[in-house]
């Protein structure tokens, strides 16, 4: 009898792992979970939050999506998970038993600084970013003071760049931009460090950049307060500091959210609810237990003053969607080859008229490429990716070899490796 | 009749104020009145002090031209200004009565460190930098260590770098600059600051600049004392320092001249007797006096630790006389049109066989362009600019619609805007 | 009678010496008095420890090159000099009457860390090359953490950093970079000094590149003790940390051989006992003795905080080499006539598959010439020098006229100069 995979969250890491499995077995039973009825490309939303994009444009409706595909859908979040039993409870009470379980739910966002969730808005989701983007309507008729930052905790500091420069592009485009002060603030210890002890010579690029375009940045500090016409930050003796501002784009930190916790601490990082994985993202302790994405505990880069963590990436999550795939196949199918994903990242910062890009491989280093690039083609490539990436949403095939092929022959990596030794954390060289 | 426009200075200011005038109304009565009888290109002072010019070439007698334009010329100084019964006083006795009044003297020189005027030279005069270049023959004979600096309160340190970068030029042409020890020491908080808070990674480009040319530097210190053979300098704690020196050439900090306090407190600002101006350049007491150029109050483009200055450089001057004159000729006219200058910044350094470039527009942050360039043409392109600019004192045309056509192809700048509400500091947004 | 001249040495400061000296005149008897029987190519000495040069490709063995030459070759080292005997014993028991000594030994070894010279292994002999080589054939099979670096005291930092990055380069092209952390430790207060106080904006470009290869850097640090799998360094407060290391890679100081302190306090300077000599590299005591290369005491380029020394590369070396001979011949002759070297340093650092490039002139600061240059042609410039160099030893020809005009050409440099006086520190303007 077939075995039945039950996949819980439809975002990225969800689905390029219903679409891997679909791809290396025909005959496998699927079953995506998701309380959201689309699919929506996250990189976009700062463009969503810029009125760049409107939400059709990077979204997809599921349910059509994965019946086409031959994969079950269950429009409910997960509520519970019983890694004894085997069993996923639904928030409509719907009881799913699986053989092998993939947790790709995407985080949970913690608004950690006072004040963050009533007054400040992220764009983490496309309904932050579209209601943004009506507050940006009524701040381009009387402008002022905006900030943009991330609290002490983030790993996802590419989008608050991006918004920055975005912001700065149009209001440049509106006329308006010598009546707003931009100031960045960061829980990174200096500006270009993205959570990844910055790439290459990131720090100095940032720096440029933003003095290019007159940006303010304020790096190494805990913002703790948001109030509606200021924020407050911190320093590390303690000392606090105010910032006057209209508007704000505050990135929250993730952690797991409650069906994580639910399934225990073998299976939930007690730290921060994430899904506990090995090199090959499964549960040492469940071993039919998986986690892909933004959901899953990987270690910081390195210490910094203030928390931060790892980014996830589209492409670190692609690798993993890969690496599982096989690894639950190869499971059926009693082989024992079990892969791990190389998680190199890719990080393009759209920046309006250019971009910015930077790509690391592995991103824990030691490295073995550093790469990047300030370049108008570079936007153009952005866009062009999201388009391609819709393609591939829609038609089903994730990580089509094409793609491989231009990985291997741009930057020399391969997505997946062979792995002769799961046991140790995401990341680390077999 | 035709109202009377009094210009007191015939420097760039004056000159421009001057022939914007005429241009827009041919019925004006105009008085220049300038004790020094001709005009001067000051960005070329460096350029005289070097003898790569000679004083022929880059100034021009004020009388022949000014006729030439209809425009009155009286060759003294003014004394005295009584802005209730709005007369001006000369040097030589004359008292002239005025409807508008424009104040574009240029600075008082003030060289607050200890020894400063006898001991070193700027190029803040024609004058001084034809001494400088004396100086310069006879050191020539006999190398040893040059000191070139700024005190605290400089405002214009473009000299300052574009001297030590030509010096260094000069030098290697003569195969002696392995005998010349260059420092430059400043009151700016880092090199490429520039009384600017810096334009884009000025700091960056200026600190490898210095690095490739030899060139040390000492930044956010105070020079308190010139000796004959050495220059002495206090940090911020207080410490003093010494530095060889056998020949120096100094900014001096600028101030209003007497003539401007002779108008009182309202016109007068009581820290450094410049003109207190408004948005719109206009005095906000006495509306029927103007100030442009150097000799107007504008404030400093950020707290430094040591008082630092925003320099007024050509273009702006430029563009603080265009509206000026749009905004008598309106006043004359009852519209209430005005303008205030966008005050955009363009910043040539020449460096002999390169130069250095940045522009920044509005000059005040949040900036909307930023841009900078080190290339061989651009020392050309200075070269071109000079020749351009006394072909346009010459021809008495000094906002041709050629430049503004440029200068809005290549910056999308415009040089002076409508302003709804000239009540404000100038240079803030309208 | 035709004068006899010893030189100590037959690296590239001895044969240099020899081969000026001939080609200057045939008729003088010339002895080199050299214990290793062959030249090395100094240069590629890390590239023998990566396995990328044979032994063979980059030495020649001494004596057939000098008869060849009508030099006279003992293969012994010099024991010691009698300085007012004008006298040379060698190890060998030969006594050699001389009109004219060249110290040109080259340095001694100090490894001056507890544990450096037993657990790491330097690249500064062929011998210590390959036994490195064999080492990393070793750790390649079971990869871990390496350190490379520069005890206090070091004045050739070059090959440090070429070694990192050229590991780097091998470690990729084996596959297994991301298992192999590198840190580089140094004595030098920042990364880019080199031993030369920076030469441009060589901190940056080093920052940068070691950024990008994912090299961490420690620097302004002293390395106290080097043990199997650790290394141990102090900073300026005296705290101590250590870097888990598997392999490394620690340059030694240099200091003059004991055959240089035989000769005297007049002779060897007391502090390194490396040769004392004027601008002219001619003792001031002994006016018949000469130093050439790495065991001359030259000045530092500037105080750090850790001490570090100039360098004396290559280019430097043959300099010295030149006007030496040029005052041994005059001297002869009765002209009066004295020549200094210009002591202008090039140096490239070769990374696999680029390279570093940088050009000062004169080496101690004010420079009238600084160059800089990261391309992939400087890669293959240097591997080109290399076979160049080999050939020029090979012919006897070592400064040929169109090596001096490329010098000329390129730089407007002249390897040595007329000197009206050459009492003073070597480097110093004549």
């Amino acid at each position: 009898m077939s075995k039945h995979i039950v996949i819980l969250g439809g975002g990225m890491g969800g689905i390029a792992t219903a679409y891997d499995l679909r791809k290396l077995d025909k005959s496998l039973k699927i079953t995506v979970v998701s309380g959201r009825p689309y699919f929506g490309f996250t990189p976009a939303y700062p463009h969503l939050a810029l009125g760049w994009r409107k939400f059709d444009d990077i979204t997809m409706p599921l349910a059509p999506l994965l019946s086409k595909h031959g994969i079950d859908f269950i429009n409910e979040n997960g509520e519970s998970i019983d890694p004894d039993a085997n069993k996923v409870k639904t928030t409509g009470g719907k009881e799913i038993s699986y053989d092998y379980l993939v947790i790709a739910t995407g985080p949970k966002l913690v608004f950690g600084a006072e004040g963050q969730e009533q007054h400040s808005t992220s764009v983490c989701t496309a309904e932050h970013a579209m209601e943004l983007n009506r507050k940006l309507e009524e701040f381009y008729k009387d402008p002022g003071h905006v900030v943009v930052g991330a609290i002490p905790g983030v790993s996802c500091f590419g989008p608050a760049y991006e918004f920055a420069f975005m912001l700065h592009h149009e209001l440049k485009k509106r006329g308006i931009r010598h009546k707003v002060p931009i100031t960045y603030i960061t829980s990174e210890p200096y500006v270009g460090h993205m959570g990844l002890g910055g790439v290459g010579p990131s720090r100095r690029l940032m720096e440029d950049t933003m003095a290019e375009r007159s940006i303010k940045y304020i790096a190494n500090v805990k913002i703790t307060k948001v109030e509606p016409d200021k924020v407050i930050y911190e320093d590390l003796e303690g000392k606090t500091y105010e910032v006057p501002c209209k508007l704000s784009m505050i990135m929250p930190r993730f952690m797991g959210p409650d069906v994580v916790a639910s399934a225990g601490d073998k299976v939930a990082n007690p730290a921060n609810k994430m899904v506990i994985v090995n090199r090959c993202f499964q549960n040492p302790t469940y071993k039919n237990i998986f986690g892909v994405g933004v959901v899953t505990a990987i270690p910081p880069v390195e210490q910094t003053p203030i928390p931060t963590g790892a980014p996830k990436t589209g492409m670190m999550i692609e690798q993993m969607a890969l690496a599982v795939a096989h690894n639950i196949v190869n499971d059926i199918r009693n082989s024992t080859d079990r892969y791990a994903p190389e998680l190199s990242a890719i990080c393009v910062a759209d920046m309006g008229g250019d971009a910015m890009g930077f790509f690391a491989s592995p991103v824990l280093p030691p490295r073995s490429v550093v790469k990047y690039k300030k370049a108008v083609w570079m936007h153009w490539f952005k866009s062009a990716f999201e388009k391609y990436f819709m393609w591939k949403v829609k038609t089903g095939d994730v990580a089509p070899f094409f793609e491989e092929g231009m990985l291997k022959l741009m930057f020399s990596v391969h997505p997946i490796h062979l792995c002769k030794d799961c046991a140790g954390s995401p990341g680390s060289p077999c």
